[in-house]
């Protein structure tokens, strides 16, 4: 973490009280903080699977589909890499209800994970999932509700209780960063597989090659996976990951939660397990979060509560089979305010950094 | 249009043909042909709305939606800023099954038109409409089928008779590039609505500004709706529109057709339709187009039979109006093989080039 020298830092306080600007240049919301060359970017799709109808396909007939076919079950991938790029690729896997634009940019105009770490010097991998954004196509068909459940993810995201932002968190306060954020909120094309998805991402890997896998939320299962099936993935750092994979008979019992979602363990093979430990991971949490055993009626913060408490019972199991992994707690580093959208909020930044400092340390920054 | 130098040009034919690479430095297909410099890039939703489901909300009830919100029937636009930016934005809309990923990486990893304007000095918009892509999420319910139907739109595309490609098409002969094509096909989340798409694109443009909209197939409906709303629609580029805006009742008969989809042309108001009479505009149509006013037996070829003899009468009403309206045939200017997705086809920078010179010719290239 590089920490800014005091007088930036009174600064910038300042701005963000609405004193506005100073005497220094400021770089509007919008921009990057400087200019980055980019020597090759574009997408790709990886993965996914073909099916064809039943039937002998009649080019005469264009609305019989007889033996036509489809091709779904595909990730989709906006990379970049900047010149002088580092050789670690940086893969990111967005989670429930959401696509590659939770890594860009901020819902008030900042800039994302995508921009900061292409800035930092990496090659950058941004994934949409299976059902998810462009890479929508699926070989199974599905139904989009638009069921009004804002609310709901409000308060699970730990951004306050609709309508109250907690007085605490690092978020903007305005009314278009709010809309910018529920707007990026997209559905499934069809029922969420996880399989399917750490498939598609094992693909992705073949394509980006050796890096690391940043996975959010509900990408934190199928990340797992991804790491347990593809030798690409040279580091796992997740963010809020919803589940963790213990080694099949030694998955502890799901603890009570006032939340509707409650925390349920993974269960893989011991075979599969052991690919795992030998991953340097890292598990982010915000801030916000009850500790101990007991719930608590605030069901947006209890759904973490219950994820903390398996995520640090994982990391037992997973450091006594010899891995290197850590459960941390943003505010216990110094980072405070974190919602579950951490790449997001307005200390984002500082988050980038706490992972950089990371990856340094295990040789993954190269 | 900057024609390539004989040698390179031959060496270039060479390696189509599966002579391998030569003497010189070769650049590999998924790079840019020189790095550029981005100033500022990122995404942003635009426009839509919210709707709130009936009854109070009650935030001790987390799975009861009374009172709840959902934000939808936005746009997601991903837009980049090279250094020393041209003024003139290039906002580009796809069409059917499609999203953003029309105009990027080529299916065999070339440069698709959001790198090729980025390396021409044009701030780029790339689009996915609303109900598409990432912005998946509409205030309105859908279902998706995942129906087999990509021999409907390999004819329908004219990339061939499936299985047959056409001789004389610039598309590559790949399985990898025929796969990364059909997975790049997405459904809607919910039925497509032409108005709902150009109040977003409407909304993209104010935040866009002043620029050139490039539309395509499908996206060419809504993209004359928002040349009619929004001001910053300062030219219009239109590749192979399925359908034409004529004054409430001076629109032409519809033509018989062998295809499934027949060239019903649109009605506006003779208010809206002046306005449209003052924006420069260019649309361009492929090659294997029969000319004519027989139907023929190749359906796919006979769906655009009928939209070329439509955008011909349409243009003549424009100009009996004076607007400044062309309707291009690519392998009159030279340009052979087109298919439907000439901004992907082996040739797209040739189609790049033609635009250039028709935006230089209005003073568009500043």
């Amino acid at each position: 973490m590089k920490p800014m020298n005091y007088w930036k830092k009174a600064a910038v306080a300042l701005m963000l009280a609405g004193f506005g600007s100073f005497g220094f240049s400021y770089q509007p919301a919008s921009a990057m903080q400087h200019p980055v060359t980019i020597e090759d970017q574009g997408s790709f799709m990886a993965g996914g699977k073909t099916v064809t109808a039943p039937g002998t396909y009649d080019g005469t007939k264009p609305t019989d589909f007889a033996g036509e076919t489809l091709h779904g079950d595909h990730a989709y991938v906006f990379y970049q890499k900047p010149v002088k790029a580092k050789k670690t690729s940086m893969v990111f896997l967005h989670g429930y209800g959401q696509s590659g634009k939770t890594w860009e940019t901020t819902p008030d105009g900042r800039d994302g994970f995508q921009n900061i770490f292409l800035e930092k010097g990496y090659k950058t991998y941004v994934v949409d999932e299976p059902g998810r954004g462009k890479a929508g196509r699926r070989t199974t068909p599905g139904t989009v509700s638009a069921q009004p459940d804002d609310q709901l993810w409000f308060n699970t995201f730990r951004i306050g209780e609709w309508p109250d932002t907690y007085d605490n968190v690092a978020v903007p306060r305005t009314k278009e960063a709010e809309e910018q954020f529920f707007h990026a909120m997209t559905p499934d094309t069809a029922p969420f597989d996880q399989q399917v998805v750490a498939d598609a991402m094992t693909a992705v890997m073949d394509k980006a090659g050796d890096g690391v896998l940043v996975t959010h939320s509900a990408g934190g299962a199928p990340g797992w996976l991804t790491g347990i099936q593809s030798e690409h993935v040279k580091g796992i750092i997740s963010l809020e990951p919803g589940a963790f994979p213990f080694p099949k008979g030694q998955a502890p019992a799901v603890e009570k939660t006032t939340s509707p979602f409650p925390a349920t363990p993974m269960e893989v093979s011991m075979e599969d397990f052991l690919k795992l430990t030998k991953i340097p991971t890292v598990i982010y949490f915000g801030d916000n979060i009850p500790k101990g055993d007991t719930p608590v009626a605030n069901w947006g913060q209890d759904n973490w509560r219950v994820r903390w408490n398996l995520a640090k019972k994982w990391e037992t199991v997973m450091r006594s089979y010899g891995a290197d992994v850590s459960v941390v707690s943003l505010p216990d580093i110094g980072i405070k305010g974190s919602t579950h959208f951490m790449m997001a909020d307005l200390n984002n930044r500082e988050v980038a950094d706490a992972m950089v400092k990371w990856m340094h340390e295990r040789k993954l920054d190269r």
